[in-house]
């Protein structure tokens, strides 16, 4: 599962590999840099090359992509915005499923609240991963947050409809343990 | 000179070639449509091949895009910028340098008036290329008013700097007569 928290000065993209009891490790976690000084088509140039290099080295499933909100800072929306069409497109050509999820869903999925602050989503991508300490920058850790979120919201005890399986019921319960 | 009005549904795309003497001809113009039910990622890699199959089959020197802001209508702006950054992106790809231009800079080029409305802006189009009709949808016409405005703007006469010579006067009394 790739996640990729859009932006065009720092894209942090995030894989990691969910096993069917839910339990999670982390594969890869790193930031895309493009320069600020630098014309936009090439700045989408590079961060298109380093997301593709990412899926050609890990090969991940699916592509999860932050979703971005026009109501947000407009300043930097609008790159936000065509970073996460990039990121889009490059999984589109890449054949990849593509997905996306609010901050909102992405908080509760990690902290089991939607209104959880950046610390604790943080903390907590770090416990899931048994990582020393959390991930940096922030964008890495969003980007590992949104693979999670979307691993899970779409993983098959999400998914069930009517009472769960002991199977189902195991993994419902090391999830839980693992958000302890 | 290869304008492009980027949208999801429909992204307008013009080229025109743009002689010394700042006479315009059509080269081409159409309208690259995505299907409303496809997922995300699939349209704008149907966007994404429309554009570089226009790119390499008419071999423009220099991109322009469309502006787009995040007050207009929030549920089209995102898809909306979505397709400029995959606009913007193919340009880099392809090495050719991009603009953008705002609405207000397109109008004002293309009729002298920043406040023209949008039949004006086509109606001089459509007379700059010698066409007997505007060119339809609104998309493809929007795209061929964005490529004269940026061969306009970006042209000699525009980065002067000091008095004109008379070859660039001669230049801006034939752009004076081909708007009359």
């Amino acid at each position: 599962m790739l996640g990729i928290d859009p932006g065009l000065t720092r894209c942090g993209v995030g894989v990691v590999d969910v096993a069917p009891d839910r339990s999670a490790t982390l594969v890869y976690v790193g930031v895309l840099r493009s320069d600020h000084g630098d014309p936009i088509e090439r700045r989408l140039a590079s961060i298109a090359a380093g997301l593709r290099a990412v899926i050609d080295d890990h090969g991940p499933a699916v592509v999860a992509v932050e979703r971005v909100f026009a109501q947000h800072n407009r300043q930097t929306v609008m790159g936000t915005a065509q970073a996460s069409g990039i990121a889009l497109l490059v999984a589109g050509e890449r054949g990849l499923p593509a997905a996306t999820h609010t901050p909102t869903e992405i908080k509760a999925a990690i902290t089991g609240y939607g209104a959880a602050d950046k610390r604790q989503v943080q903390a907590m991508v770090a416990r899931i991963l048994r990582l020393d300490e959390v991930p940096k920058p922030a964008d890495a850790a969003d980007a590992l947050a949104l693979a999670l979120c979307h691993a899970w919201r779409g993983g098959p005890v999400a998914a069930a409809s009517g009472p769960l399986t002991p199977a189902q019921r195991a993994w419902a319960d090391a999830e839980r343990l693992a958000r302890r």
